[in-house]
């Protein structure tokens, strides 16, 4: 017999986040979500009431993790921005590889406009409102080599300074 | 009145190449392709009997231009090979954001097995058979942050030079 509550609504985003990431947004329904938890349909209504709220509410914990770093990083050096970008990448790496693979389904949502506004303020805090051509493809190598290397699998205590030094190197270069 | 043939494959190739891109490879349909060009579904089964096989038409010939540039770059400099590979990211941006963002669809061809082997090839000739996770590491921000500047929109003679200078600073770090 389904349940008619879950404990929070963390269960459910884990659990979604889970199936989106094997089968894509599109495809996965909110009754597949029930299903999976073993609640009603109305359970899960009641937390989120629908898949658009459920997507936000899987994608923004990590938007708002960025927009902390970022906030945190004005007017500092670019390594202290670079370093925390990477821990919350590595943080939120199921849903960051998620938003990546599933660009589409984000653009539905106002998600797409919050993301562009990101790389917007990344490369204001790399290299400057000005930045010419070529200064925005050293901060693209070194934010774009970055994120890859965050959601690599592997031991991350040894290759994350690695990862660090040869992003402020393409930086600098 | 629908036409009977056309003239290349190239031209249903590069129609459906369109159609994945906005809609993606699941949401398209033989007959969607075919109506698009204006021809009849029997015209283009003559051209690709299925689904898969027309995603494997537009998707190997990236596949062979990476081959190609990772056999033209074993035993030499690190250089040679970035360059190469920046330039064949650029002639196939589409299909490259295609495969980026549409990994589920490939994984059900062989494709995947096709572009992990280049992921493994691409760290022997950067960094050698025996490379620690941070030469990994170095070699990921470069040559993940090189893709990523290639497939950026912009005036990419301005900033193909310094994508490169930055690859390769992160490599040597």
């Amino acid at each position: 017999m389904p349940r008619t509550r879950v404990d929070t609504s963390a269960e459910i985003r884990a659990v979604a986040a889970e199936l989106f990431a094997r089968q894509g947004f599109e495809k996965t329904s909110l009754r597949e979500v029930a299903e999976q938890l073993g609640i009603t349909k109305a359970a899960l209504y009641y937390h989120f009431p629908s898949k658009a709220d459920l997507v936000r509410g899987i994608v923004q914990p990590l938007l708002d993790d960025v927009g902390e770093v970022l906030a945190a990083s004005r007017g500092r050096e670019p390594e202290q921005f670079l370093a925390g970008y990477f821990d919350v990448v590595l943080r939120h790496r199921q849903v960051f590889e998620l938003v990546i693979r599933d660009v589409s389904a984000l653009a539905q949502l106002d998600l797409m406009e919050q993301m562009l506004s990101w790389r917007e303020q990344t490369y204001h805090v790399l290299v400057g409102e000005d930045a010419t051509p070529a200064q925005i493809a050293k901060a693209t190598v070194a934010i774009g080599g970055l994120q890859d290397c965050a959601l690599t699998e592997g031991p991350v205590e040894e290759f994350r300074d690695a990862a660090l030094a040869a992003a402020i190197a393409a930086l600098r270069s």
